[in-house]
Formats: C-alpha cells, sequence, structure tokens
C-alpha cells in the first residue's frame, strides 16, 4: 500500500498525558487526524464497549487479546490506512504497544502470542511513538481528580503501573527507532513544546 | 489438560441437518452436553451478536474470523473444556471447521490465516466430526421452510453452497483420521441410525 501520511501514536501509563498531548499535538498540524484505541472506528468502538463494560473478570486475557486486536483491525481499515493512503497525519492514541504491555508484559506468558496475533493480522507499525513516561503514584492522583474515570485497568493499582511503565520503557528500547521517551512530570505546555520540537515543528508561540 | 470426555462435532452446509442430529446424538447420551457455534457460552453469545446482526458488510473477514475466534475461545474456556475435563461428551454443532470453510476456503488467501490463527488461539481439535453432505439446491428449500433463518450466510446463494460442500469434502480427506462424511439426503432417522451406528449405539427401537 501506498503510504504518504504519517502515522504517529501516544503511549504510557494510565493518566500520563497522552490524551492531552494527542490533542494538542493534532491541533498543531491542519491535515491531521485524531483517533485512539479501543475503538476509534464504530465497529471498533462497540467492540470496546463490549470489552469494557460488564463483569471486568468475564473475559480471559486470551479472550480480550482477541477483541482487542479485532477492534484494532476495524479501526486500522476503516479509519488510520484510508487516511494515511490520502496523505494525511493521523495521531493515534494508544495503538498496538498498549496491547504489548496491558496483554502482554503484565501477563509474561502472553507477549509471544501478543506478537505472532499483530505479524498475523495487524501488521502495522506506526512512524512515531511517543511513550510519555512518569511516576505512576503521580499519574493515579491526577486520575483520581478526573470525573470520567472509565478504564478498569486503572483498578488494578500501582504496582501493576509500575509494571506497565517498565514495560514500556523496555518497549522504547526494543523500538528504539520510532519511540520517543518524553518525561511527562512536567507542565502540559513544556511537554507540547518538547513533542512539538521532536515534530520539527517551531515551538508554539 | 487430562481430557477423558469425547468431544464430537457436526459440520455442513446450511440447512443440511446439522442440528437436527446433535440433537438427536444428544438425547441417546445422558451424559453429555449439546451446544453450538458461533456462540455456546454467554460472552461467545454476546459475540455472535454482534457478528451476525447490523449490516452484514460491516466486517471485514479478517475482522471477522478475529471475532468468531473470540467467541469460541470463550466458548472453549467456559463450556467445551470444563465439561470434557468431567468426562462429558461435548456435542457441538459447528466448530473450526466452519471458519475454515466459511472464512478460509470461500476466501482462498485467509485459509492460512485461519489456521494460524486456530494453533495459537484455540488449538482444540475435535476427536469425531460428523461432517453432513448433500445436495445446497436441497438443504435450502428445506432451509427456506423455516420460519427462524437467521444466518446471514444463507444469503449467499446456491453457488456460495456449492463452493462450501466442496469445502468440507476437502476437508474430511485432509482430517480423514476425525471426520465421517454421512449422507444428507435422507430421512432424518436414516440418519440419526448412521450416525448411531458410528458413534458405537445400537440402532434405535
Ligand atoms: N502535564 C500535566 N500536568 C498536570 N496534569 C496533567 C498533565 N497532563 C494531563 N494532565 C491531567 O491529568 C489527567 C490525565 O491526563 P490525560 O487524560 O491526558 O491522560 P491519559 O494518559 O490520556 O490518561 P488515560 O490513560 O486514563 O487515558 C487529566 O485530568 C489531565 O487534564
Ligand atoms: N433428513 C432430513 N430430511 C428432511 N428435512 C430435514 C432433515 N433434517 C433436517 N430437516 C429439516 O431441514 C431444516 C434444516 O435442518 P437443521 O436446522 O437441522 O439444519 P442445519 O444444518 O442445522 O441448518 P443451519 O446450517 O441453518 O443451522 C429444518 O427445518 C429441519 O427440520
Ligand atoms: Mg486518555
Ligand atoms: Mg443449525
Amino acid at each position: 500500500m501506498t503510504r504518504p501520511g504519517r502515522f504517529i501514536t501516544f503511549e504510557g501509563i494510565d493518566g500520563s498525558g497522552k490524551s492531552t498531548q494527542a490533542r494538542l499535538l493534532a491541533e498543531r498540524l491542519p491535515d491531521a487526524i485524531l483517533t485512539r484505541e479501543p475503538g476509534g472506528s464504530p465497529g471498533a468502538e462497540e467492540i470496546r464497549a463490549l470489552v469494557l463494560t460488564g463483569d471486568p473478570g468475564r473475559w480471559s486475557p486470551e479472550t480480550e487479546l482477541l477483541l482487542f486486536t479485532a477492534a484494532r483491525r476495524d479501526h486500522l481499515e476503516k479509519r488510520i490506512d484510508p487516511a494515511l493512503a490520502a496523505g494525511r497525519t493521523v495521531i493515534c492514541d494508544r495503538f498496538a504497544d498498549s496491547t504489548r504491555i496491558y496483554q502482554g508484559a503484565t501477563r509474561g506468558d502472553l507477549r509471544e502470542k501478543v506478537d505472532t496475533l499483530h505479524r498475523l493480522m495487524i501488521g502495522r507499525e506506526p512512524d512515531l511513538t511517543f511513550i510519555i513516561d512518569m511516576d505512576p503514584a503521580a499519574a493515579l492522583s491526577r486520575g483520581l481528580a478526573r470525573p470520567d474515570a472509565e478504564s478498569r485497568f486503572e483498578d488494578f493499582g500501582l504496582e501493576m503501573q509500575e509494571r506497565v511503565r517498565a514495560g514500556f520503557l523496555a518497549l522504547a528500547r526494543q523500538y528504539s527507532d520510532r519511540c520517543r521517551v518524553i518525561d511527562g512530570n512536567r507542565a502540559v505546555e513544556a511537554i507540547a513544546a518538547d513533542i512539538a520540537t521532536q515534530m520539527g515543528l517551531a515551538a508554539p508561540g
């Protein structure tokens, strides 16, 4: 497939500022579309709802992995790939790296399945991934202040978030070509300026 | 896993009599549980509804394959494997062979993905599979007489059913150890007696 557009993802622990920074970057790029996972297309949002609502223990990690991969496939086909083919920048709030870490690194024996499934059914890697790194306790206190704490992953607690953080940092080393670790322990504007610089944009006026 | 129970599946084109024969066999085996795919467990039934309701064109073959595999994984974990582990006979109306044929054989380039995904995430094969073989035109006329024609696959028409029939016959040769081809162009009772004989049961009184 011809793919003139750029595919940029934001990753990091819960509450690290991914959505905030993805939105700020999208506002600076007139051609960009901003999307998110799980979800991002009507079909994928339906699958997201199936996974994230109801009893959190009703799906096994393997079933959940298959459902998230189905959602990602739909999102890729219906939204990401068409936009990239049209030459647009696609900014995605979480993508396959989140699956590698949440379904993979936190359940060691699943990581190989995650990677095989990704190669088999998705096969798309971002051109650039910003991993917003910060102390989970600080991120959690931000998260607790929010009214919309939907995600069940936030229930898993600090110890889990520490493992997730370490997982993202290891991933940044594994995929060092496309990953940039961003210090999230700063003011929103300082982080946005850092990301803009890495994108080759002028610092915000 | 210890698996003292027997796992028996029914396969074949739409309207060939799978559900009828699966039910009749289950009635003859006091320890058996009767189940079906897609579906068969509460979670899998939710996924089934997501795939089979709504606009039939909204999922690509790849996304549909992932959703059916997620449903199968849930069904296997929650219903099939526990029953087999308890020593019960599990009779399942369609299983992975249907995916091999409907998602695989009818879209040649998908078959390899179907098989890889099965090995990766399911990995369970039946001990015995009855493939009910018959003329699609005759099966279709039965199906049209039914009030509950839910399945969208029936919309695909005769030419598709011919390809599905050929696919099941090829599969019976590929997995000849576990597959038995049953002539479905007969009265219900004659087919049931044939299946009972192959199961080592006495012919019905
Ligand atoms: N640099 C920052 N300093 C202080 N607060 C911030 C900063 N960035 C974001 N926040 C606030 O922290 C909360 C979480 O931010 P945001 O929703 O962007 O994080 P997220 O990584 O997308 O979280 P989630 O993983 O839950 O989706 C929000 O209330 C947001 O306004
Ligand atoms: N041997 C038979 N002779 C005549 N009619 C039959 C026979 N077996 C089943 N039928 C009838 O044909 C219809 C289809 O049978 P059944 O539902 O068992 O098929 P099926 O293979 O499960 O179909 P589907 O693929 O749609 O689930 C039903 O109305 C059933 O009563
Ligand atoms: Mg967010
Ligand atoms: Mg049936």
